[in-house]
């Protein structure tokens, strides 16, 4: 089969991947089935949300990636319904929905994975689901990449997706990859949506731990509003079909790029947000004390609504360093806002505030605290807090 | 000396206090200079943040109480700044200020306790505070209690009293107290300020363990927005007046009702409050789960919108619950909100969203969450989740 011609935004960037998003009435009026194909049966692994109450559909995936033995060749996702907390009724739609598509791809249905993302507590409407599964799979395409990173969204205001082209000794491999925000959503239990492909030559058994370091240094470092959902998922397909083995180390540097550049997009286009906010904490004892301090502070909501307000009001970021579960010492912490001190050791602040609300005022504001302890560093991502939130999730399901 | 006619209110209902509230002019047009004051030196015991940055008052005021073993007769309170990250000048300010006032009082240093609310990071304008004192002295009476009450708010809408009358053997004795919130409040790491007096017969060396008993049964299960003051403290004056000894255990309970009150009334008038929220776990294996459980769920965003948009959206629930690092049975879950059940084990949930959604409009919600799983049961407080919050929040310096 002749290759056409590349996509250049995300998952169907790779050679081999195809995609289509469809709307099966899940929703109303918006699509809501994404379908992820590769030509080839590939390499595969996933993390998944350590929440305790797991949507039928983690159980499932988890279940036939085990069976597989890192083994997959479609990814079928829904947003609308979230499946989770729809007991032994859920767990049936969940596995109906995947042996539907692998009936239709004629694949073993533990080569299936399926993602779910909406509202808890519903039942899915699976025969849906299902009578749309035809249609999906005949709109499968190249071009269908941007399609299914729009039919996997929620609150989130566009779609996100993500392209790194890496050269290997043996020739050239792509990674694609496309994420859906934007509530519910924080650190250390997977975080969200997000579906990656790459036509580079990897085996299984290496793929799970790549992915899950990876994923600690993007996923892992991100927060929106503290609150981590049932349904939390990155899935990685290898497919091979460029013929091209990747290095791990080379693979896995440029993953890691790949997904903090999918985070980073989701902290931008969190519920309501109108900054993306970076937390850069350098000077700690160690990386364990800064990610702890970073994680506290992109956590804080006095910090996230001063940063929405364009106050710089240090004085919180301080209080929120301080409450981190690490030993500190105030007087030696520096704060810059986005390259303006604003505190300095000692407690010496000498700034003009109107300096530091124009800065405060950009599209990203990048918070730099130096706990002047040590060599210890970590970055976290989040996004301001404003009325929007609050409008977006009194009225969630109505 | 005769002693007046009762306060029924607050801090001044027991006898031999006596309190007043002015305006020292730290803030522009609103009292913020609180003082109290017992007649006779005082049996007292404190609570403190847990921040790692500490103001300078609670440094002080921890000190004051070693050395002088736990007794006391008067705290000086101010809002509008709280002497925070404000190095040696701010110790200065903090000393400065205690040795004013017991120059005034004719007290050792050590016997005056000092505490501070409001911005972080800005010096305490201590002569205003200092040439204030005398005013402040001589307003002292048993009205000034609500005055003095007044004086320590900040974004509170309004002042906050609780009184117990404890019978005992020996006859009769008062609990009385007053606190300030509303934001920056978060468990376990003392959180807001609050002053408690009692006329009761109390040895300092009981009083430290009572008070942190009955702070961990209320403050420590209060939760507003996440965020722990570098201020808080909890402070208690036990000066024997009514010559009745309170047993231990009595005074515990009563001291225990007392604060859950006041908690109580801080989570009502969080930031933007328009709901106080009770989150009710049973069922959980022990106490310390069921209190892990009830946290999360208190501090959820989504929840806390969620009742504020009178949505019966318990898939929060059951998701925040599933994120407190308690090993859970989601298929046990029930949970009711205002005596409505909303999910029954299995995931059956069949209920009127509009008659859920009434109850949830309710001034008061209480979310009962039974896990199925064992005897352990605890109560936490909180707040809906509005814009209010965030418009006092973005623009609190300015």
């Amino acid at each position: 089969m002749s290759e056409p011609a590349r996509s250049d935004t995300g998952v169907t960037a790779p050679k081999g991947f195809l995609a289509s998003g469809i709307h099966c009435g899940i929703r109303r009026d918006r699509a809501d089935l994404a379908l992820l194909v590769s030509r080839h049966e590939a390499s595969a692994a996933a993390v998944f949300t350590r929440n305790e109450v797991l949507a039928a559909p983690v159980v499932l995936s988890r279940a036939a990636l085990e069976a597989s033995g890192g083994r997959a060749q479609a990814i079928l996702v829904n947003a609308g319904n979230a499946n989770a907390c729809t007991g032994e009724q859920g767990d049936r739609a969940a596995r109906r929905s995947a042996e539907a598509l692998a009936g239709l791809l004629d694949l073993p249905p533990d080569r299936v994975l399926v993602a779910s993302t909406g509202v808890i507590g519903q039942q899915l409407p699976v025969e849906r689901l299902i009578d749309g599964l035809p249609r999906a799979v005949a709109a499968l395409s190249v071009e269908g990449g941007a399609d299914a990173a729009e039919a996997i969204l929620t609150t989130d205001t566009h779609r996100k997706e993500s392209v790194r082209r890496v050269e290997a000794p043996g020739g050239s491999y792509t990674i694609g990859g496309m994420v859906k925000g934007s509530g519910m959503i924080h650190p250390d239990l997977a975080t969200t949506l997000a579906f990656v492909t790459t036509d580079a030559v990897l085996p299984a058994v290496v793929l799970s731990a790549i992915l899950r370091r990876a994923a600690d240094r993007s996923f892992n470092r991100l927060t929106v509003d503290g609150d981590t959902s049932t349904n939390d998922m990155i899935g990685l397909l290898a497919n091979g079909a460029a013929g091209v083995a990747a290095s791990a180390d080379g693979f896995e540097r440029a993953l890691t790029e790949l997904l903090v550049e999918l985070a980073r997009a989701v902290a931008r286009d969190g519920e309501g947000a109108t900054r993306l906010i970076t937390v850069q904490v350098t000077g700690a004892a160690g990386e364990p004390e800064a990610l702890a301090v970073a994680r506290t502070i992109a956590g804080s909501l006095l910090v996230k609504t001063a940063v929405h307000g364009a106050d710089a009001n240090w004085g919180r970021i301080a209080a929120a360093a301080g409450r981190a579960g690490v030993a500190l010492r105030p007087a030696a912490m520096t704060v810059k806002m986005n390259g303006l001190t604003v505190l300095s050791p000692g407690f010496l602040s000498d700034y003009s505030e109107a300096e530091a609300s124009r800065r405060l005022g950009l599209d990203e504001v990048v918070l730099e605290v130096d706990l002047g302890a040590g060599d210890g560093e970590a970055t976290t991502w989040t996004c301001d807090l404003t009325r929007g939130y609050i409008d977006i999730n009194a009225n969630y399901r109505t």
